[in-house]
């Protein structure tokens, strides 16, 4: 089975981003995502009972090139206001062809 | 803390092959698998009013040979006709022996 | 983008654990988690139609000593009564400071 090296990208967030994110991940090169329902407590400094809440988890498939600009653009536009979390993984996918 | 090295093999695919996929991998060697249910938007040109639906990420922990059977299956299967996205990681798992 | 390399932790369990599996990991030192809803199927000699039920998917990022620690408690508490899967991965995450 041909693999190829991709990398995950997954950004966690508040459920009112979802419609900006996905915009901004296509915007950026990303042929396609995942969305799944979460809730979870970070480290804010907020009380676990106003904090804790309804967040979607973004995942989608890029090349490194890709990613990085997500990065960016997720560090710099978020993260100062909101609590967003963004972490990369490298996994290897079938049909690379069609997301990278 | 003992841990093993093993893959964890993620199938994101259409509601309606949650049955079909879950006895695919199970015949090709899963000890057990989770079911996330998620939306998305892929690309493969059909409007996004249309495509994004309803899915479900199918996960397991495998060895490679047990990932490699299912790779080959779900591509031969599934991907010509469906929007099927299936990609492995590497992870360390506790209590191998259970899985792989 | 300055990326910091962490430990992704995913703990997978019936869901009648979650409060007792959140207060285990953030006690071991995880500042922040992701929980979703899941069902699954297992290996532990249970007809499916009583084991696949509901399951929770609880994820941290994390540094090493915390995932190591967050392991052995998992283990030790959990693991000969529940079906309980726990597996490490490593990633790449953005603002590593305030995770590990």
């Amino acid at each position: 089975m041909l693999m190829t090296d991709a990398i995950l990208i997954t950004i966690i967030a508040e459920r009112l981003l979802k419609k900006q994110l996905t915009e901004l991940i296509v915007e950026k090169g990303a042929k396609g995502y995942t969305i799944t329902d979460a809730s979870g407590e970070g480290s804010r400094g907020i009380r676990a009972s106003e904090f804790e809440g309804r967040n979607i988890k973004l995942e989608a498939i890029v090349n490194q090139e890709v990613a990085n600009k997500i990065l960016t653009a997720v560090s710099e536009t978020y993260f100062e206001n909101y609590a967003v979390i963004t972490y990369t993984e490298n996994v290897k996918v079938v049909r690379g062809d069609k997301y990278l």
